[in-house]
């Protein structure tokens, strides 16, 4: 018999720990983290699903649609593949029948309630009456906020990458250049460093001061602020670099700004241990620009980041959790003046048995306001 | 009074048509076809619902996370944007107290049960218990389907974009270049022409024989068939192009399956205009290929293409959809020798009030069994 591989063990053994008799995952990024690989259309086709099952001391399967069945035999951790036809099957008769035969149609399912479909949760509910369903998100969560030594390392190839290739935009922009110019020398330096797949947005003058602002043919114009964030993709392990730049001399009210921000941030910084309460962080953070005469926009100053751009923890109030080694994030202070200009500056951490360890912003420097021409 | 814009005023009509009092959309691509505009983080972060809702002759809602507020503001068709904080609201609640709002909190409720999370339904379900829930696929499937003029020349854009690159990259390919090589050529000359994010997938020498085949850092070598397909955005709207080439001259086995695919392909092109039945089309297409010898890998000859790559109609026998002018869709003849090689072309085409256009082919050929070297 074959050792399962670690992730597996892992999962098998919270689920055991919460008193599930099955752990169920639809979505594409705890599929993923689940397979160790992304069927492909998964995150692309919405109508094919991919489910993993665990179940008992040794049930182990995947479901997946007929087209990706190769791959999937070539790639899942898992040796029980369970094809289904997208067009005359329903996959949820197929996670039914997997269930029953693993022996807990009657057991406590942890399930991913909050992304499988309504329609597929009737269905199996309907199949298996006996069944109770409860929610695997806070599970998984867990598992995965933690990361392998080898997901660090993969982590850091990505965020090296995108540290590099952000500095290098900025560092060939002049105004003139619209903000798609600076999209193509993005993508192209990104793809040949390895990233699959990647996305961006860059905002320049007024429209730095939109938070999710796209990248638009605006042409560049001395005086712009430029907000540049690239969230690159190795491996499927993400990153997630955001700089902002200033064509030509920064005014005083643009200094004032940007050192209550970097201060801030550098109060936070000297938080970063493990016991640290991600809650406190974030007060201090709001705390710090407060002082200095800023209201945050965001309400959260980070986010945890691994095979998701946006993953536990979320560095904010609401948040009852604490920082152990190996627990990857950004922090991303960002302040917003609609209409007018806006600041974000955004780099990956890790945390470690002594502290934490920077992911990014040895290449490209994020602490001071890049001047531009 | 504004007059609706005519999407929400068809939306409404079919809503009504099918007796129900509310249509609800969860999903990201019936949301941006509902409101006119993707917000950028729903496709992304599967944690931030976006959802619209119709309700009764004139109530009009969109429900969004804080962080997107703004820009819903300045570019939905939706007026009543209602925001709420991602960390501390459930949007079911809002979309609960919308339906109540709008007077049909006992009523048929036409919702995403295929999309929406089980958690979402199971609240709402609790908070209106005299609704009634049904699915909505359908309803949407058929409204977008049809495709106004303004979307038939967006699709062409898009589309002509792509069959244009798609040649100019194999017009490049040398033995020797790897797959990412040309991948990167394919993201420059897309992201050059507009096209604001792209997805593509290249096959060489046995991988080429993998449906999904993704890319790889593998070398390219004198006998290669190459299978690149390309799958653009512009404005959100998509497009979906593969070619299949060899590098030297052709065997006579592969001269013998490209000239049976074809065959196949073209019988059914004949076929294409307002009042043929998809299902016909396909079964078409599968004797064409088997009389030539060759079993189809695909369950489908092809399928729709507007905001989403795969929609309806998709070309299959499990499909009652008879062809109308401004639907628009792929035809893709595909035959994978798992292990040796794989043969695939796919180009777009909208139905006329005669016959057919070809979106694309016009530019990179579609008949001939591409000669690289």
């Amino acid at each position: 018999m074959t050792t399962e591989h670690q992730v597996l063990r892992k999962l098998r053994g919270m689920m055991q720990a919460q008193g599930c008799d099955a752990l169920v995952a639809f979505s594409p990024d705890n599929v993923t983290y689940t397979a160790g690989f992304l069927v492909p259309s998964h995150a692309t086709n919405r109508f094919r699903r991919t489910i993993t099952i665990l179940a008992g001391d040794s049930f182990a399967a995947q479901i997946v649609v007929t087209v990706e069945e190769k791959l999937a035999r070539e790639r899942s951790r898992f040796t029980d593949i369970r094809p289904y036809g997208q067009f005359d099957q329903d996959p949820a008769d197929l996670l039914a029948a997997a269930l029953t035969e693993a022996g807990v149609a009657d057991g406590r399912i942890g399930i991913e309630l909050d992304y499988m479909p309504a329609k597929d949760y009737l269905r199996l509910a309907t199949l298996l009456p006996r069944a109770r369903f409860e929610e695997c998100r806070d599970l998984y969560f867990k598992a995965r906020m933690i990361k392998t030594d080898e997901e660090v390392a993969t982590l850091r190839r990505v965020g090296e990458l995108t540290d590099r290739v952000i500095g290098e935009v900025l560092a060939e922009t002049r105004p003139g250049m619209s903000e798609l110019d600076l999209g193509r020398m993005t993508v192209d330096r990104m793809v040949a460093g390895g990233s699959a797949e990647l996305k961006y947005q860059i905002g320049s003058g007024p429209r730095s001061g939109i938070t999710n602002c796209g990248t638009s043919g605006r042409k560049i114009e001395p005086g712009d602020v430029i907000r540049i964030e690239i969230l690159g993709n190795i491996d499927n392990y993400r990153s997630n670099v955001t700089r902002t730049a200033v064509v030509g001399p920064p005014t005083e009210e643009q200094k004032r700004i940007w050192r209550t921000m970097i201060a801030a941030r550098d109060r936070c910084k000297e938080m970063l241990r493990p016991g640290t309460r991600v809650a406190e962080l974030y007060q201090s953070y709001v705390d710090s620009c407060r002082a200095g005469g800023i209201e945050p926009t965001l309400q959260f100053l980070g986010h945890g980041i691994g095979q998701t751009i946006h993953e536990e923890p979320y560095l904010t109030t609401s948040r009852d959790i604490v920082f152990e080694p190996n627990i990857t994030f950004t922090m991303e202070p960002l302040y917003m003046m609609p209409g007018r200009m806006g600041f974000h500056v955004e780099d990956m951490y890790v945390i470690t048995p002594g502290g934490f360890s920077p992911i990014t912003g040895d290449i490209t420097p994020n602490d001071t306001l890049i001047e531009i021409g």
